[in-house]
């Protein structure tokens, strides 16, 4: 059994699905704003949602949906545009009308119909937009790359890219394909957790298998990639990340299928959170916060959230500047204890802090010169332990805050 | 008993201090970057400094006199442009040697210098540059309020401003006087502890105290003052907060003076704490986020600092975009519970979010009004309980992300 990851086209779609993309003029842009994947009867699913308490009506919706369907779905509605958050019983009642109008149009049960909405929080949804714009929604699906494609484009917000990820998984000649969605640019450092995550994520596969067996897939692919990346340390509203099987491969869940799959889901997690991270609002840099030495996973992921959300830090990685005291005093105040004299620092192969002081090979030339490439590595190592975590995120650039002070206005 | 917070001149200074300031060549742009306090014999003193556990070696000198001498100090001595941190034992060498340059030109025990220092992490101290600019610091001082001004300049470093309070309390016809001076621009989020705050304070009073009852009249200060501020979220290696009496007032502190003296010192910490904000790298705006309705004290300050280290949230700040949105997303994930159903939000006197959803009586331009405005407040009532609290912090701006992307290079 090979795992594949492959370019976008490269390796086929799921069987199984259908996608379809539509204007329902809820962005003022009169972009793409409504998006729709029909699956199979029978298609099982999982979802983890946001820990942020304050939840979106989708999310609200689409746990009583799987909760009621014991995770059947056979439709998931986006629009983008508006989050349908902090808008009450209506936001409520907008989000069940949609899913209503959905389950007619799409020939399935009203709660077979998982929402997801994102956008910005506290304005009404304008359901009947997106109950008008059905019709030629369902006239454009089909299952080709090109509605593939339509639906990860119509989810997007503030995303310049689309982002897209696929695997396959070779089971005794019969493949299990792998295809996800994502969009997310702003209000990311999601939480997802079991109970409940506006990044949005959307992840097929033809594989058969049980809405427990998917849960037990997801939950750790989502625990090292969405769990670990940031932009802005800002836990949204709406995060959802939602994982559905048609069946169509034939290919059943086993113990000789589960560890193959599970590396695949967590190849296509790990590339669409590095996607969201690299299509961040304003991102100049990627750099990835490579935790070790620590005494536990949690320790590690502690100290990396500590530096990711650290302004000071994020500032100096805009300009490239190996400006490392920023990274050991956000370090210090994470409230995981270590001894700084056991510390060690590097920013790509530049040995920048170690015994207490700055590196004797400390070369601040060669260190900006590491910081300059768009993608690099800051490894911390803590001296306490042996664990450790690889934490994606990126700089803070006075563009981020251009997109951010004018996004309602 | 009156107290009295007054301008910068209009009270008169403690007696029984003198002040003074010099260019030690610390800073690239030959400003003043030395300053010096002296105190009298058997002056008392208490101080609280930084919780982040990467500490400037200052801080580790200051405390280890302040044990010392149980809690007395003779002269104060502050760089700027050098924060003395990350600099190990030749950094703790540095401070040493300046000390005790410090008490032979000034005349006291070496134990009984106060050190200071502000600026770049990870550089090395230039000793002799500050001991080389000791015998003109000793020509400048005095104990007028020039010395007191040229003091509060030189401790700043990308601050604009000197920040400086006084206030006076009458005690049965006898002045006690309180001078307060501080410093700091960006790497603010003082989290000051008892055993341990690059914020700089230095309060001088000539009240007789203990150390003890400095002490205990200084946390709660410090507490609803200094502990309740945040530029950017990043807690200083270097915070420190000095509280010294000279006795010269001939006012013992008693059960009659301890209140009114208490009182004035917060007045005190407030005024400094507000200016500090308000100098706050690229600020814009000044928000006091009052929190009621809350559980404890503690939950009121987990809600409000989650929102004031909302970058979605100070981005909007920086337009006046009224997207209150930002601000519930931001309570949400703070780890404080709540219904939001119950949760109520004005920002000025314009209601914006009731019962669930958006006010009905929101009125767009009139709240972007109030958010134009300099200072404004955003009243969040979580609707569980009694307890409250105010913090102040500011928007993020473009300046604030240019400066501090500019800072070591």
């Amino acid at each position: 059994m090979d795992i594949v990851e492959q370019d976008m086209k490269a390796a086929g779609l799921p069987t199984g699905f259908q996608w379809g993309a539509g204007k329902a003029g809820i962005k003022a842009s009169g972009n793409l704003d409504v998006a729709v994947a029909i699956a199979p009867k029978m298609a099982t699913a999982a979802a983890m949602f946001t820990r942020n308490q304050v939840v979106a009506a989708p999310v609200t919706v689409g746990r009583r949906h799987l909760a009621a369907t014991d995770g059947r779905v056979g439709a998931v509605l986006v629009n983008a545009g508006n989050a349908n958050c902090a808008t009450g019983q209506p936001g409520i009642d907008a989000c069940l009308s949609t899913c209503s109008a959905a389950a007619e149009t799409f020939g399935c049960i009203f709660d077979e119909v998982f929402p997801s909405s994102t956008g910005i929080i506290g304005v009404p949804l304008p359901a009947e937009k997106v109950i008008a714009a059905l019709p030629k929604l369902k006239d454009s699906i089909g299952s080709a790359d090109e509605h593939a494609e339509l639906f990860a484009q119509a989810i997007m917000t503030t995303d310049t890219k689309k982002k897209v990820a696929r695997a396959v998984v070779d089971v005794d000649g019969a493949e299990v394909r792998i295809f996800g969605a994502a969009k997310g640019a702003g209000m990311i450092y999601p939480r997802l957790g079991p109970p409940h995550a506006t990044m949005l994520v959307y992840i097929f596969t033809d594989l058969s298998a049980t809405s427990e067996e998917l849960r037990a897939a997801l939950a750790p692919a989502v625990e090292r990639s969405f769990n670990c990346i940031s932009i802005d340390g800002d836990t949204s509203t709406n995060d959802t990340v939602l994982l559905l099987a048609s069946g169509a491969s034939g290919v059943k869940m086993s113990d000789r299928v589960r560890e193959p799959f599970e590396n695949a889901l967590k190849l296509v997690c790990a590339s669409l959170a590095h996607q969201i991270v690299d299509d961040g609002e304003g991102v100049g840099h990627v750099v990835t916060l490579h935790i070790t030495g620590a005494r536990t996973e949690a320790d590690a992921k502690q100290v990396a959230t500590s530096i990711a959300h650290s302004p000071l830090c994020k500032t100096a990685w805009s300009s490239a500047d190996p400006n490392w005291g920023r990274l050991l005093a956000a370090a210090g105040y994470s409230g995981v204890s270590f001894n700084p004299a056991n510390v060690r620092i590097t920013i790509g192969a530049q040995p920048v802090f170690e015994l207490g002081v700055r590196s004797e090979a400390f070369n601040e030339a060669a260190a900006h010169a590491a910081m300059s490439e768009r993608e690099y590595t800051i490894t911390i190592d803590l001296g306490t332990g042996h664990a450790e975590c690889r934490f994606v995120t990126c700089d803070l650039t006075q563009e981020y805050v251009k997109i951010n002070a004018d996004y309602s206005t």
